[in-house]
């Protein structure tokens, strides 16, 4: 393993299972699936063909421009399931012309210059993790900020900081600690995604309730647009007209390149309570999960798992209905009080905890504790599933996860539909297969469902297969009152659904605002809206 | 006191103090100020004259519209200071030239079909609460929507609500009772306001944290735009582009009439427990309810009031420093260990509470006993505030009130600044008075503190003298890093000062999304951006 980026995989080169570990899952699924398994080799950079870079980059932006087959190649895909079967397939077709990597933002004013007077598509890239088809576009210039990584400023009173966009999660947080700080946002791509991404995509963090999406967390915002720079004020609220900010947050990189932020961060937490509430039954663990949510308690985990997720994801092997991992923490003071009562909820439902709460104080703080543990254990089990998919992606198994919320009076008929269209799917499609589910965010009036589907494919026949289930799915989501998407955004590959989802006068209202703060249209093109004409 | 609503002033006609109590708040006032006061009599309708209406209203319309001056006097301005004064000099020459009822959503079509194709502004009309020039367009078709007043359908299982916008607070919450639910919005005009005026507005409710922003409680809306019906979904949260409803919360009725929409509702509250914590010194009381801010115990109320304002709005005459009015509800579980953490933390602070912690429980949960008590009183006053400044009004004295937010570091050089600043202006324009600070509102970032001034005025002069200190107040807040409003929203009045503090690109990006959903450029115009060429 090194700290090089994989140009066609999730995170560092080599940093996924070894092959002895890929053989061992191989093994296991083949024999669940009754077929043979085999590991197709990773991609090498000398074998793959890009096309030829047709760019004649400016010499005053020659220093920052890169057209390496290495770069050209990371760039060309985020880390769906369909981008690392093209990349395995050495078809890196949609390639960048051109990787910039500013240092400044008057390089991204630069940059932004130059593709609107050129016409050219520019690309806003932070971690380059979109799952949706987010950062993929031929030809274009995409525009690495992973150099502007800075904590630029402190503010200690109002626990905020001033944060460059391009700080991958880990340098933005080690940036923090010293003072004392977190930012607290933990989605499952922390180590190789970005602020700037979290920002763009309205992304939703590891907790469940609560300030744990990005929205929330916004003080304010700059952001280059080719028709000037956007500033909004440091506020802790206000009422000032719509929101800009929340213009700009989802807006997925076709309104302009957003540069820094104000960012509400928080103390470090230092008394920890967490249990694992087990259900026999899925529909009590649902409706324990509910009176959770609407007791104003504010979990900061709350996460119900169905049995096959349990396993999956928490190595829980015997669990009948649902598994709630249920947890509370504070730097304030001890949370006892609140476990207590959210413990008392699950178990007017029936709910059970074995293996009692698990408390931790002050005493116990240290990074290192906080690691270890089912928790410990379950968080890196969390973080590495991205690089188990490449691994799964190899032995040309289908396997992918979908995101969505819907409200609770809804919730049981939903869960029951798209399981069955997408089981359905994976029978007809693949022959075999199987759906789990698992709650990552709560609401007071509703979950939102995170899943999981693993199937066999046909080597050479993955994307189309993986299409039709795609499909599938998201024809169940919308139509049984979901969203196409919680906090994986739109990007290119969920346009047909966010379309029919969005309401008609919003979405002529976002084309105007386009060609107001982008006329040239270079910004992102087929993202969330039609390229302009 | 009857039920009709004033054509002139706040609430009810006769609803404000008697004659005599008026005449005692003078006896007092002229003595501080050391000047005579005269009460104004009130004006009455037959004196008002209102220009022609210019209007044809097309007969299929005829039903629900209306010329009689009553509804045109009455529909001519919000409840500003200076709307107040305009009526009481029998100014009503602003007035729309007829006031439309409409009881359904086709209505609205109609009426805004009737505007764009005929050019003439229509402005939507709520409660009429607007203190910015929210309400204010001479010669437009003043669409009030209370007979759109009914909540429609009740999800208990998501605790969700559908509701038409033109229901006031008193209607809503009335409606929503028999189902043990409430709405949990209750800013200072909740009486005299609607649903859609606090969306349109981004309301503030009544509680200090978390849930308290009309923004967080919306779940979808549904609003009529020239260019179609704009209806988003149900969903407790989204990642899928820029939140549509976040576009139309705000718009102030520049982009659309929000007909109805579903709200987060709540369980009806039963543990209550309430502090009254006095501070020596204002800053340590500032530092004590950062600290509480700061802690993610989420308290109800958290209202820190300097010693004018305990004396003025909380009856509290011996405060040196600071009075933090503190409370925690629930209806889920006691709260008496969140209060005790904050009370902590208060005392940390050098905060100490003579008059204890008063806790309720589910037992003594009735209508009445929330009413009654310090809290009680202080809530009957906080209501009946407005009808008192109209009396203010009819004595020619300034009183007025201007809220903002800011950061925290930023707090003590705001505060010091604004009020030194406001103070000043008084002096000079007024040659006395005084300005008082509250904190409406905490978030862990900053507070929103609410300034109120009473000066003494000159007849015939008041306007003048209050666009004076209002500019030298606005100025100041903008100088010194706080929002031109913090939820009494933009109007027209506070215009020149949103119009330095917006992202100019942002203000670009409205203006688009405006002549899309509005081309005709009817809708409200002069409100938030210019009227559209």
């Amino acid at each position: 393993m090194t700290d090089r980026r994989s140009f066609w995989g999730w995170g560092v080169e080599g940093g996924g299972p070894t092959d002895d570990q890929a053989a061992g899952i191989a093994a296991t699924l083949a024999q669940r699936f009754g077929r043979d398994l085999t590991l197709a080799d990773p991609p090498r950079i000398e074998d793959v063909k890009l096309p030829p870079s047709d760019v004649a980059v400016p010499d005053a932006l020659q220093h920052m421009c890169c057209t390496e087959p290495w770069d050209r190649a990371g760039h060309t895909y985020g880390k769906a399931y369909r981008d690392v079967i093209r990349a395995l397939r050495n078809d890196f077709s949609a390639a960048p012309a051109v990787v910039a990597f500013p240092e400044t933002e008057d390089d991204v004013v630069a940059l932004l210059d130059w593709s609107a007077g050129s016409g050219r598509a520019a690309v806003p890239y932070g971690g380059g993790s979109s799952v949706v088809g987010g950062v993929e576009c031929p030809g274009a210039v995409s525009i690495d900020l992973t150099r502007l990584d800075r904590v630029l400023e402190v503010d200690p009173v109002s626990r905020a900081a001033r944060i460059q966009v391009g700080a991958l999660g880990p340098v933005l947080e080690e940036q923090l600690r010293p003072h004392g700080y977190t930012l607290r946002h933990f989605p499952q791509s922390f180590e190789f995604s970005t602020l700037g991404g979290w920002l763009a995509t309205r992304s939703g963090g590891h907790y469940a309730t609560v300030y744990t999406h990005i929205d929330d967390m916004v003080e304010s915002m700059r952001v280059v647009t080719p028709s000037g720079v956007s500033e909004s004020r440091r506020l802790p609220g206000s009422g000032a007209g719509p929101s800009p900010d929340r213009m700009f947050l989802g807006s997925e990189g076709i309104l302009g390149v957003i540069t820094e932020a104000w960012m509400r961060v928080q103390d470090r937490p230092r008394w920890r309570a967490s249990a694992g509430v087990r259900f026999g039954s899925y529909l009590d663990g649902v409706a324990a999960t509910r009176a959770v949510s609407q007791a104003a308690l504010f979990p900061t985990n709350c996460r119900l798992l169905d049995s096959a997720e349990a396993v999956i994801s928490a190595g829980v092997q015997d669990v009948e209905g649902a598994l709630l991992v249920l947890g509370f923490e504070s730097a304030d003071h001890p949370v006892d009080g609140w476990m207590a009562r959210a413990v008392e909820l699950c178990q007017d439902h029936g709910g059970t905890i074995p293996e009692g709460v698990r408390t931790s104080g002050p005493e116990d703080e240290s990074e290192g504790a906080s690691r270890e543990g089912a928790v410990g254990a379950w968080r890196n089990a969390f973080v590495r599933a991205p690089y188990t998919r490449d691994a799964l992606a190899r032995m040309a198994v289908i396997a992918d996860t979908f995101e969505t919320s819907c409200t609770w009076d809804a919730f049981e008929s939903f869960h029951g539909a798209v399981t069955a269209t997408v089981e359905d799917a994976l029978r007809e499609i693949c022959g075999d297969g199987w759906v789990t589910c698992r709650f990552t965010h709560v609401y007071p009036d509703g979950p939102a469902p995170y899943f999981s589907i693993i199937a066999p494919g046909r080597r050479g026949s993955e994307l189309e297969m993986w299409d039709e289930v795609k499909a599938a799915a998201s024809e169940a989501v919308l139509a049984h009152g979901g969203t196409i998407t919680h906090h994986h955004a739109v990007g290119r590959d969920h346009r047909p659904w966010y379309d029919r989802q969005r309401p008609e006068p919003f979405a002529a209202a976002l084309v105007a605002a386009k060609r107001e703060l982008d006329p040239a249209g270079v910004l992102n093109p087929g993202v969330l809206i039609d390229p302009l004409p």
